[in-house]
């Protein structure tokens, strides 16, 4: 991946996680690149730390707003009226909210272009930063009808001059799109999981790997993810009131099942829910935003010593096969854990070999 | 872990994936085991696979009853009347039910315990039989006040001797565990992933690693899980119904959102259910059921060329770095990986020294 030209000048507001790591990449680039933040302390640590310069340019090609997303539709206001030849865009995971006040405050659309860099690490502010934040991450840009083709271009040309893959998306779609495949899949993992919250620990005990990988995102911030889901209300209630109705059917068939073995239907409701889930869960890209690979597994039972992970590591680099997922596995309490490593069909006889020649045990 | 002697004679009723897996464990490990199945083939493959003879014996010390659930029930009530002197056990996952119809119809409980190896694959039948399916799994062992002291000894020795782990639930406790952090995780899982079936290929092309954990046990057998849910129908609703009560209490709040951006109180109900989500998933045990253990993360940049997996595994292996969790991730589109390398946090530092040293990109 060649990263494109970087434009001219390019002034960022708020010099947090993205804005920082967005000047770091630029700078390195070759581009121009100032910096402001709300905290002056944190404007002089990005500046510190590479991602360009605090004295302001009088005429910036692009302004970036990278602020958190309660205050993002006020600072591009400001942005649009304080240059008025700028190019505006801003970095919020949520579009509808912000153009609509855009618009009811007559802004200049014409100059605006939406984004949406989907990219972010579990730490957050400028020390945060990192050049290659958005190397191969998609980088939505959400034009309107009344965006540029000046804006437009602009905003594209700067996400893939840090390397970022762009992808169009209507404001509305881009909403609708993060409510079905980010913001509910939050929001059930974390009730999901609530329903830990008050279990005896010999209970808690028998988790497996399934509970673990559908609630790892719960650990998310609260605070993060109220103002998220607050500026994404409507499309998120539009995915959440067919799943609710979808779960009330589960429930009433439990129900018809609890008090009459029978109850007939109610396994029909059952079955549908999890086929339903097949249905959608065959949609979900592969690697590269393919369409869904099917990979050969290959499983290795590994003796929980230490070094035995490493020793199937150099093993694995040793046989030289290209692997294409890797995934750890372990049980309750158990002396081993299962290695599952996916490599692409004709591959996999060499790799099994190989490793049993070493000593491994295969498990199936 | 050293397998337990194993008691004399066992007979196991239906040789499928966890039936034949536990005949050639015994068997492994010197013990008589005969097998039987509805299916005379399905017995002989088990049989010429090496999990035991067809011939029966006519005293069984113990007779497992591993069958598909739905006939779990009347499998145990006739080998409790066929054998007067043996102690049966099952291996459904679902235990209250089959108590209650044993109970129903008047069967000698001091001779019954249940139980509940929690070991699986995706493939079925003997042919997927494996002698070490059981190695460091939970084999739940579920007595009631009648089960005799010999019944529960005698199924907990057969389930060390296969390797597994033992932890004694009350029928009840055990159903209400599996609904919490199994069945209901699986639901869940199922609907959101439906969500998904009919949405646009440009919005599910935005998936990233998050729903992909969310979703990933929604690729489930409807059939079995319906047979599950079904013999577990008021334990799962039991969960299920503060589930949809937070459910709606977030629709609710997101609506009043919607049409008042104010709206007291509603980002406060968010906010809640995402912390609960936090305090629920701090819940869950880390490797062996120790207390989670907070590990450092190394990060590396994978950059997608054939190989580079296999040559991070060799580079690791030669630092000798002991990992405890390994784990990858692909975003949309792009040409680099990120591995999530998890040590203790001593270890922290040789490791990302010895990779920067061979040339790979950290990541935070």
């Amino acid at each position: 991946m060649t990263p494109g030209p970087v434009p001219g000048s390019v002034h960022i507001v708020g010099t947090g996680l993205i804005g920082t790591s967005l000047g770091l990449a630029l700078t390195q680039a070759g581009g121009v690149v100032t910096l402001e933040d709300i905290s002056s302390t944190s404007a002089a640590l990005a500046r510190d730390l590479g991602a360009g310069s605090t004295t302001p340019e009088a005429d910036p090609a692009l302004v970036v707003v990278a602020t958190p997303p309660d205050v993002t539709a006020s600072c591009v206001l400001a942005a649009l009226e304080r240059w008025p030849d700028a190019v505006v865009t801003d970095v919020a995971s949520v579009k509808g909210t912000i153009i609509e006040r855009l618009r009811d405050e007559g802004a200049d659309l014409e100059r605006f272009c939406g984004s949406h860099p989907m990219a972010g690490r579990e730490r957050t502010g400028a020390v945060a930063g990192r050049a290659d934040l958005f190397h191969g991450r998609a980088w939505v840009v959400t034009p309107t009808a009344e965006t540029s083709e000046r804006a437009r271009d602009l905003v594209s040309t700067v996400a893939h001059a840090v390397g970022a893959e762009v992808l169009t998306l209507e404001p509305a779609e881009h909403d609708a799109a993060v409510a079905s495949v980010s913001h509910v899949p939050q929001l059930m993992a974390s009730l999901v999981a609530a329903r830990l919250e008050h279990l005896a620990d010999a209970s808690v005990a028998l988790s497996g790997q399934g509970i673990r990988d559908v609630t790892r995102i719960a650990a998310s911030d609260p605070n993060l993810w109220t103002q998220i889901l607050s500026g994404n209300a409507s499309a998120v209630r539009e995915v959440l009131a067919p799943l609710a109705a979808d779960l009330n059917a589960v429930i009433a068939a439990l129900e018809a099942l609890g008090s009459d073995g029978d109850a007939p239907g109610a396994r029909g409701t059952l079955a549908q829910a999890i086929a339903a889930g097949n249905a959608g869960h065959a949609r979900i890209p592969g690697k590269h935003g393919a369409a869904p690979t099917t990979y050969t597994t290959v499983r290795v039972l590994i003796p929980d010593e230490p070094g035995q992970l490493g020793r199937l590591f150099a093993d694995v680099g040793e046989i030289g096969t290209n692997i294409e997922e890797f995934h750890l596995d372990h049980g309750l309490g158990q002396a081993f854990g299962l290695a599952e490593i996916d490599v692409v069909p004709g591959a996999a006889t060499a790799l099994s070999e190989g490793l049993e020649e070493r000593g491994w045990r295969l498990h199936g």
